[in-house]
C-alpha cells in the first residue's frame, strides 16, 4: 500500500490525481510481480471522496461542483436545517454521494482508464492537508513467471 | 481482463448486463484457477456508469431514471446553468452519482448477487457504442489445488 | 467469504457495522495467510446499501438520512410520481446513490479506515432481517512465508 499526500486550496475542489496514482501503481506492480488486477484509490476522510470523470474540459468539474452545491446546500435547504454542529453536513453527504473510493482496472501494469477519464480527489471541506491510500490488488494468484525462467 | 461491447438505443437507459458479466466471469475463473473473490465491472466512459439494483419490475429502472433526471436536469435547473459546451453535464454528474464501477463478490465461481439484484450499465448520453471492462480479483493467493492432486 | 446477519428496526437507518466487519476480517486474514489487501463489504439487497462516513457525532447520520429523504421523497416529489407498485422506489434510488458496497484497504491485517470513518449499513426500507457479505482480497500473490519457515 502507498500513501499520497496533498493539499487542497479551496473549500470545494476536484483535484486530478491520475498522474500521482499512476506513479505509485508502477512501484506496487513491480513489487507484486503482477501486471493484471485493479488499483484501489481510497480517501480516509469523511468530507472528501474520490470520483472518476472527464478531464478535458475544466467546465465539467465546475458544473459538477456547482450542481452538487445546489443538491446539497450548506444550510440543508428548504427548511430542513442540518443539526451537526460543525456546519459541514453538506460535505459529509457529498462525500457519500461521490463515494470514498474508486477501483480502476489495471492491465499490463497500467491504469485501464477510458480516453476521457481522470481520477479526482473531491474536496468538500477544505482547504486542508489530505491523504489518499493506493492499494494494488492482483488478478492472478502466485508470482508470474516468464517462459524459460524455470520453475 | 475481458471487454464487453454493447450498443445503447436511447439517450438514457439502464441495460441489464448480468448475463454477459456472468459469462465472462466463467472464463476468468477458469483461467485463474480460483472460484473465490470478486469481479470488477467497470465503465471506461464519463457519461455512463454501472449500478446494481432491482431486476424484477422494469418500473424501478424507469423511476430511477426519471428521478435522476429531476435531480440533475439537462439544463442544470434553478438558474444554475451548466457551462460545459457539449450540453451533457447532467450525464457526467449522473455518472459520478451512480459510480463508474461495481464490485460483486464471487463464490464457487459465480456472482454472489442477492435474489433481486441485477447489474446495470447506466447510459446517460446515448445512443452510442459502449464497452465495459470485467476483471476478476481472486480471494486466495496461489493456484488452488484439489486434495490428492499432488504438489 | 463471510456473511453478517443483522436486523434493522426502522424504515430508514444507518447501522455502524465496523466492529462486525473487523471481526470477520480477522478470520479471513488468518485463513488467507495475507495481511495486505482490501475488504469488500457488500449488501445483497436492492433497498439497502453500504457507505463510509463519520462516526463521532450521530447528528451526521441524522442529517444524511434527512437530506436523502429531501432529495428522494417517498412520493417522487414535484409531480414526478413513481410507478413501481411497491411504493419503495425512493429506497431503490437511495441505495444506488450510496452504493451497494464499499471496498476498504487492509494493512497489517486491519482495516485502514481514517480516524473518523465508520462503515454503515444503510437501511432504506426496513425494518427487516438483512445480511452483508464480507470478502477479503489480498494484495500479494502466493501465500506469504515467514523468514526461516523454509520453502
Amino acid at each position: 500500500m502507498r500513501q499520497l499526500s496533498l493539499s487542497t486550496t479551496r473549500r470545494e475542489e476536484f483535484l486530478d490525481i491520475t498522474g500521482e496514482v499512476a506513479a505509485l501503481l508502477k512501484d506496487l506492480v513491480r513489487e507484486s510481480g503482477h501486471g493484471e488486477g485493479a488499483v484501489l484509490v481510497y480517501s480516509p476522510h469523511t468530507t472528501a471522496g474520490i470520483t472518476i470523470n472527464e478531464g478535458a474540459d475544466p467546465d465539467v468539474r465546475r458544473d459538477m461542483l456547482a450542481h452538487l452545491a445546489q443538491l446539497v446546500p450548506m444550510s440543508g435547504g428548504d427548511g430542513a436545517d442540518f443539526r451537526h454542529a460543525e456546519g459541514n453536513s453538506d460535505a459529509h453527504i457529498k462525500t457519500s454521494l461521490m463515494g470514498s473510493s474508486q477501483l480502476v482496472p489495471v492491465s499490463g501494469g497500467r491504469l485501464s482508464l477510458g480516453t476521457w477519464q481522470k481520477i479526482y480527489f473531491c474536496e468538500f471541506d477544505g482547504p486542508r492537508r489530505r491523504s489518499v491510500l493506493v492499494q494494488f490488488l492482483p488478478a492472478a494468484g502466485g508470482p508470474e513467471q516468464e517462459p524459460g525462467e524455470g520453475g
